[in-house]
């Protein structure tokens, strides 16, 4: 297996993917390939004694930022790190591509290089959402990938999201919820009743609507969401969260006695903390593409970029993209409405 | 001024809103009217020793429940607290009508009893949602009311949010924002990309898209939304907030240390806390109504009444509804897309 990451995408590239490559090189089997300016990702790796051998390099020598139009970046610089990257998945020479690039350039480069599963309508970005009970994580797709969305693509949301969480924690029959505005069926704006109905159909094990107060304290695998209200749902979470924990902070440390609490309850205050602590959960995988591409953020250092690595690799060796495949197939009946679009 | 409240909305109805009322009463020179079962009603005020002249009781002697099809219930129920105290207000006996009753009902029985404003293409429920550093409130619309939003709805929201927050707080020309997946113009899906185009062009304070994650934290004073996304981001920042708090209860009464800890840090605590109390609010205003309506949570207690009450004064006095009315006419070019659909 070889395992291709993108040695320039995120702020803290290259230094942070080669430490978190040596990191986890040492640990697995696989072949970790770093895309990037040959000589800089070499001087990264020798500033990082590493003297393993399953460490390559791919030389890349543009990159594609933040700022620039996605599908035009991704035309135009073929000699880019992220365009590289996924044109080794295409081909056969690389298994997975995990960057902290541009997530419309991966979602560019994704549709246009290795391109979609056939029969499906949208790929979708899945996140990790933290239980806030410590309970473990639940997987919400899309969360922006698709920003016009149908009925249909919501069910293909609730296939891949059901068969990933299945391939990479070894969940059986995960648990499926689609996040809406009312916990009965037949809430909602037409888009979620039809999506509803469409998930209630097909095999996959869907328990109903979950509404957003609900998310951070359900047992429950998947959750899937429209684009738009993903989106939303995430950061809208993650700044009540910060805002709280940065109150928190200068709440507890505003005065003498609260100060001497902090410090006595400072155990259980890092456990607290530890609750949002994101950087274990590995990226977020773009489904539905021909090949696994994993987003990791932007602002990923090394411990993210080590989980990405070790993640990926049930990703690949449990052939999800195969599994999406043959589960889109398998259920094709309930995507027959508008086959106009299909593969367009 | 007389002020209509519903005697029997919410779960602590009747107790908590003869309690809300009898203390408010004893602060303002206006009529408040209780609308319920007269008997009751009455029993429940000599139990709180009301001795005041500005509480009156309207005889109403069916309830609409939660759980009951709103628009069927309006019909039916003629002699329900929620079709009484409404027709109140259209018949000028009242201004305004807070219930802590059925949202489906208040938002059916405003639109067939009360009526919508000439030219609002859908009333909206905005709620204030409270700054995480303490800073006050921004006014969030739509929350829910309307779930197959086009981008005039939005527009509207955003003149009727100013108006509002213009009206009750005093604020010179509020701060308005766009609810969107991203910040730069052009972000979101076609909604929201026309209704930012109609925000800028409107007269109104346009300060462009806010994210989710930086609504907890910024300086605005209305956000608007259309139904579905501001119900799912209101909603799951609520969920993230009450977790995060559960969690700090359970860990900081675990073990010894921690105990002490937070202790000693009780003052802060019970600040941090503070930031969370929605019940000085005065509930959420249904805009864009021919009269002031007002929802309460169906959880809410004296203390949330008793706001309500006081809060509903400016809403009559400043004439919100005649401002509304007036914007929406000056404006009125902006909304000649689909004509069609206007007052139908």
């Amino acid at each position: 297996m070889k395992i291709i990451i993108d040695g320039m995408g995120g702020d803290y590239a290259p230094q942070a993917i080669v430490k978190g490559a040596v990191k986890a090189a040492a640990e697995i089997d696989e072949t970790i390939v770093i895309v990037g300016p040959e000589e800089l990702i070499r001087n990264c790796l020798n500033e990082n004694n590493y003297s393993g051998s399953n460490i390559e390099i791919v030389n890349a020598t543009e990159v594609i930022s933040n700022n620039e139009p996605p599908a035009m970046a991704i035309r135009r610089k073929k000699d880019s790190t992220i365009v590289k990257g996924m044109n080794m998945v295409k081909n056969g020479e690389g298994d997975v591509f995990i960057s902290g690039g541009s997530t419309g350039a991966l979602l560019s480069g994704g549709l246009t290089t290795i391109g979609r599963i056939k029969g499906i309508r949208r790929p979708a970005i899945a996140a990790w959402f933290p239980k806030l009970n410590g309970k473990g994580t639940t997987l919400l797709l899309d969360c922006g990938a698709s920003v016009e969305p149908k009925p249909e693509y919501l069910l293909q949301n609730g296939i891949m999201g059901s068969i990933f969480v299945n391939a990479v924690k070894g969940v059986d029959s995960p648990d499926v919820r689609l996040l809406n505005i009312g916990a009965e069926e037949g809430k909602g704006d037409d888009l979620h009743k039809e999506a509803y109905k469409l998930l209630a159909a097909s095999d996959i094990n869907f328990n109903g609507n979950i509404e957003g107060r609900d998310v951070a304290e359900t047992e429950c695998d998947v959750v899937v969401t429209d684009g738009f209200s993903g989106n939303i749902f995430l950061k809208s979470s993650e700044g009540v969260a910060l805002a709280i924990m940065n109150q928190f902070k200068s709440k507890l440390m505003d005065g003498i006695l609260a100060k001497a609490g902090a410090l006595l309850a400072y155990g259980k205050i890092k456990e607290l903390k530890a609750l949002f602590d994101y950087s274990d959960v590995g990226g977020a995988p773009i489904l539905g593409l021909k090949g696994p591409v994993v987003k990791i953020h932007g602002n990923s250092k090394e411990t993210e970029v080590y989980y990405a690595i070790h993640k990926a690799v049930p990703f690949v060796r449990n052939d999800v993209t195969g599994m999406i495949a043959k589960a889109i197939n398998d259920n094709a009946a309930l995507f027959q409405k508008d086959k106009t679009e299909e593969d367009n």
